[in-house]
């Protein structure tokens, strides 16, 4: 089981050691190669994403990803800015199919900004489509406006895009998790408006006739922003385009108030993925070892459930980590009164011992 | 002052009516037109935006909007829809400043979904460019994959496009904005995927040097989505384009928990606008007679103040409301135990009743 390591910038390199540490203690036969990316690869070798980490990650058997970007890259064009590695790793390795579940922990609930009843126990898997749309679109661009009020005058262009198999991919992808679920699918669109998502919708309701024990709805993503504020605990899986899951995801995801808890499954039609915290790279506490690692040992959990087969494994740490919340650790991003606060270090050596 | 008064569709016309009723009592010389618009409009003559009405609407100095759409009419073609009324009028009088308060009023903090602490005292004002983005850009439809993965497969597009012209005006509008209220501006973007939000941030960022006493910063549109669930006082103004707008200014209402409260200004560049209330047509409970009139009741407010110069009596009619609010009264979506419920009749003829 060929794992690439690819801990990036900011938190990333703190908080990917605690999931390595973890990871070591399972005693599998597992081959851990590192190498950077991000920022941190545009320093030692001049790109985000050099030729030998991209070889790294697409011969492995999954990625375990840190977290890419920091201030100081912003002035660099942009193909060099570490986002730019997360990208080509998506689009290079065919990475479609993002999983992120937006959980509630009962013992974080106070967490939430939301009041605890509309959060407690929540549990929605959002399901965002990753190597298409607006993302990926060409032609794409600056020129002269070719009409409209301001013809001639400077713009800058993109194109968003769906093809039908990509959508119908995307679709059965979500269809089938939410089979293991409460087989309730929320497609989200903006069908009113856009054309590629009038396809979507259709496409994604002809996908359903093949599933006709899971419920199907569509909604608008303005509507969808507004229900994840108002009752999140209506969602089972929501699935939606690559724009509109990065949105949607994220703000779902600061609902629970517990984004530093939150996993994410990047994967291929293959079964190769790329696993990685929902949160981002934190550059303003990166070096303090303050930073929370469970998002990330979480993330190598699903990397052995969804892309190594080692269910057992993947089982443990969820274990472990509920143990150590249990115990009463927190980083100080999940710390409240009556709990110990603890470091990243420290945090990862408790799940370790947990297992 | 010519008035274009364009209920709509669900409970458009319930809240429009007692809108008319307010501006009626202000004895102001106002000629009000009515027309039809949205599904009403397609089942009186074919089409959601008649000519007669569109001309109506672009000969007045301001349009009172209510609402359009109802599922009833989903299965039309798109140029049928209820929703290409806003679409087009938007488009046709070049309304391309799109002012949404998010406001929390203090009777009504408890209805936020948030913690009080996080809402209570709330003043957010979203800038939103209304007549560009994907929206209306060209070229879009359907048509066989020209290249990638799926070459030669059906697939649906759209284009995003932004020129300067455009960003600049609308840039002009958001600092000027700020300028009467707390001096700060976040725009957000998603500069670090897309071009045309590049060029955005770009040319924000120029204009910005024409306005030193504001302070600007940018924000990623998927940052701004988790801000304002986590921390939504921190924003003066949140300024963006047309898609995030939608998506961000509907997430930010909610939030408010008084979407039933907040007013919509849509302006041109000559001040001419179309003043609608931030909520939909709400189709489930139209004729029931307990909708919710203030949001529309202050649209008209706002219509008096931005478009037809009457600041003394928009504030009156502010004024009348902050009084219906503090005498109880309260329509079923703000209802709390303590207070009386009223339906959209009696909810109007309180605040005329107040003036
Ligand atoms: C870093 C950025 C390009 C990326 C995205 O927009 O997809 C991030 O926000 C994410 O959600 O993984
Ligand atoms: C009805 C729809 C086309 C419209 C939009 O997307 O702009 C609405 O959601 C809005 O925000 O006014």
């Amino acid at each position: 089981m060929k794992i690439a390591v690819l801990p990036g910038d900011g938190i990333g390199p703190e908080i990917v050691d605690e999931a390595v540490k973890v990871l070591k203690v399972l005693d599998l036969p597992f081959q851990l190669d590192e190498a950077k990316v991000g920022g941190a690869a545009f320093d030692a070798h001049g790109h985000p994403l050099p030729e030998h980490t991209l070889k790294l990650a697409m011969d492995s058997d999954a990625v375990l990803f840190g977290s890419v970007g920091d201030w100081k890259y912003d002035k660099l064009e942009r193909h060099l800015r570490p986002e730019q590695a997360i990208l080509g790793l998506r689009k290079n390795m065919g990475l479609f199919a993002n999983f992120r579940p937006a959980i509630c922990y009962p013992q974080l609930t106070h967490a939430s900004s939301l009041k605890p009843e509309l959060v407690a126990g929540l549990d929605i898997l959002i399901i965002r489509e990753l190597t298409g749309d607006i993302y990926f679109g060409q032609p794409r661009g600056r020129r002269e406006a070719p009409d409209g009020e301001f013809k001639g005058a400077p713009e800058a262009f993109d194109t968003m895009r769906y093809s039908r198999p990509e959508i119908e991919r995307i679709a059965h992808v979500a269809f089938q998790a939410a089979r293991k679920r409460n087989k309730r699918v929320t497609s989200v669109d903006k069908a009113n408006v856009l054309e590629t998502f009038q396809f979507w919708k259709d496409v994604v309701t002809e996908v359903h006739a093949q599933y006709p024990d899971i419920e199907l709805d569509h909604m608008y993503v303005d509507n969808a922003a507004m229900q994840l504020v108002k009752a999140p605990k209506k969602f089972d899986v929501l699935f939606t385009g690559n724009m509109f899951g990065d949105i949607l995801s994220d703000a779902a995801a600061m609902l629970t108030g517990s984004i530093g808890m939150l996993p994410s499954a990047s994967l291929n039609a293959k079964g190769q993925g790329l696993y990685e915290p929902s949160h981002g790279s934190a550059p303003d506490i990166a070096g303090k070892g303050v930073a929370n690692p469970l998002a990330t040992i979480l993330s190598a959990a699903m990397m052995l459930r969804f892309s190594l087969n080692q269910e057992e494994a993947a089982s443990r740490i969820e274990r472990a980590v509920q143990a150590v919340l249990e115990q009463g650790l927190r980083t100080p991003d999940i710390f409240s009164e009556g709990t110990r606060k603890v470091g990243t270090v420290e945090m990862g050596e408790a799940v370790v011992a947990a297992l």
